[in-house]
């Protein structure tokens, strides 16, 4: 590994509200802001199950702010819903967003928050335009995975055109969030393991940089095996309130910017296919695709470069070889009840070329190694 | 331990250039703020040596910043130089500080961006008057240990009146700093080791506090190892650059809200006793006094909760008990030439007394254990 100078910029002025009750927060901190009518931007409908929607409309009541409400955001959430709600954003005038729910509702707030300055949205994805102005965006989190709530970063799906795609910028960090642990208890199980996968592979992101900032690896260690432990817990008993609140506060951390100090941005390989997984097919969970490609991927590098994955084999699964290390991998995986081929995900071999395609659309894949057709059709094939 | 619900707010809006030439950004940031008239506080000269100062300057003059400077703040800085750099700051109008130097410099300079709207400075640390507004501060470390770079805490010391208090706020966090590690290549290695004691001691007073966010901890596990492994690497080599990022973004991490996140506020009573010695005697450096400190309260809360200190004992030094875990973290300290009692710091057990006196206008010591007269005369018996 030849010798790279260590530098970087941190700047994340998030404020997060962490733990039980922190929910009534919310209304206070709009009031202080200054705002007076909120777009709440929500979900399917569990948040008025759980009982988190009636503890927001409370808080805002108490706190005197209006609002207005759009609901049906999905998992991978798609262009045309987001462009439907900067719509209503713009014909209500709205001065600040609110979003209730998980990674794809705050995306989507985020997207609603730069679009509301554009004339398409779908430009600032393209890079064909500049997010100049925001709205304010606040979050009460519903379930932790994305790291949504403390990162200035959107990925949202033209379904149209099968292009799940990204925006980031400083100005769509959320001004306040909300991450009450408490309120995830009701969560389904696969979702929590989707939540710890995408959590994971956030991390696995940057680990395997080159990068002599040790510190932020050890740091990237503990965050890996605190999320695996508290997964483990949460396995075995739902109702484990500090597991869920360290699987939340590890996963916060998993993407806003202290799992990345110093790493070069990270390498974002798996991310990018597992796009094209679900832009293939929206009804495959991001974590759960992760968990299927980052193995497959550690597979494949690791043959043509062992060195870099020895550290990560021994430290969190205490394994002597890499490859050891991804049997380890998978199995946690298979234990969480999740995924760990293409195959169970529904693919069938005939779909891979179709998959390649998807990806040739990006210019490049991944930083450590650039990967062309060839790579990415062996890199699917171990997924496979 | 009884279950203690996980609450905490986090908000750190600090933005941190870290890293080789980011000296050159102050300029650049100051200027896009809008600054014009800033007031440069320095310490005693060391920056002229060592080129930082020139680098600084041009930083500004690039930028079209007008500057005036206020030098001479030293270690363990006190209350009459602040006052006279209040003055200087209030007769010139400056719209901002820029503090170029250590923890002193930083500290000093909160305090005037404070000061500056206030009668009298010393009434913020009094709580006689409360910190509605302050001049927006820059910084730019030169000595990794207090991280001060990136909180909103300042400690000064009224030497008249043997006291060493602090303010914090959330208007003093500095809005931008530059740590750039290359700079401390210079320094002489007891300023290193005193850097990194008073780094791990943060670390510390969060470790040891009631909380079931195990994140956290195994989080200031892995930072507490890389200061000690970054240490000892540049104890051998003061050249090794590497080992100067990993300990000084370890410092940062120490005190910028994630080693104590979900910790209760931390304990700070090696804290509390340790300002005690330094407003003694301002010649003891505050990293070498709290590596006195720590480990004999440490001992001494050991000997009446064993079970809190065995995960440290274990996971920091690979020991089966605490009292083992003493003597390695005493021994390291020897080793890397620093103090390990009073006694080395040029106490007699004739001061002892007289130091629980000014430890005994605090109203209380700690918060695991609230410590009287009796216990503070043990720490200070097992320190001697």
């Amino acid at each position: 590994m030849e010798v790279i100078v260590i530098r970087f910029s941190f700047h994340n002025p998030t404020k997060i509200h962490f733990g039980q009750a922190m929910i009534k927060m919310i209304g206070k901190e709009l009031r202080e802001a200054g705002q007076h009518k909120v777009l709440l931007i929500c979900g399917s409908g569990s948040i008025r199950a759980n009982g988190v929607y009636d503890q927001v409309c409370n808080s805002l009541r108490d706190n005197g702010i209006t609002w207005i409400e759009a609901w049906g955001v999905k998992a991978n959430p798609d262009l045309e819903k987001t462009r439907e709600i900067i719509n209503i954003a713009k014909s209500e005038a709205v001065d600040s967003v609110l979003a209730v729910g998980g990674g794809s509702v705050i995306d989507t707030a985020k997207a609603v928050c730069a679009g509301f300055y554009l004339s398409d949205v779908w430009d600032a994805f393209c890079r064909r335009a500049e997010i100049l102005r925001a709205l304010p965006l606040y979050t009460v989190l519903t379930i932790s995975a994305t790291g949504s709530e403390m990162n200035g970063n959107a990925v949202i799906t033209n379904e149209k055109e099968r292009k799940k795609w990204a925006i980031s910028s400083l100005l769509l960090y959320p001004k306040v969030s909300v991450v009450d642990p408490d309120i995830q208890v009701s969560l389904p199980p696969q979702q929590t393991v989707n939540g710890a996968l995408d959590a994971i592979a956030h991390i696995l992101e940057y680990y395997f940089m080159d990068s002599e900032l040790h510190s932020t690896r050890a740091i990237d260690t503990a965050l890996i095996k605190s999320i695996i432990e508290s997964t483990d817990f949460l396995i075995r008993n739902p109702q484990d309130m500090a597991a869920r609140a360290n699987l939340a506060w590890c996963a916060t951390l998993a993407l806003n910017g202290i799992s990345g100090a110093g790493m070069q941005g990270g390498d974002w390989a798996c991310h990018q296919i597992e796009h094209a997984l679900s832009a293939y097919n929206p009804k495959i969970s991001h974590g759960e695709g992760l968990g299927v490609i980052f193995p497959a991927w550690i597979e494949f590098m690791a043959e043509r470069d062992p060195i870099r994955f020895y550290q990560w084999a021994k430290q969190v699964w205490n394994e002597d070889t890499p490859s050891m290390g991804v049997k380890r991998f998978r199995e946690k995986i298979k234990a969480w009840g999740s995924a760990t081929s293409l195959r169970e995900l529904g693919f069938q071999e005939a779909d891979l070329p179709e998959l390649c395609n998807i990806l040739s659309i990006n210019p490049m894949i991944g930083t450590l190694s650039r990967f062309g057709t060839s790579e990415i059709e062996a890199i699917l094939m171990l997924a496979y």
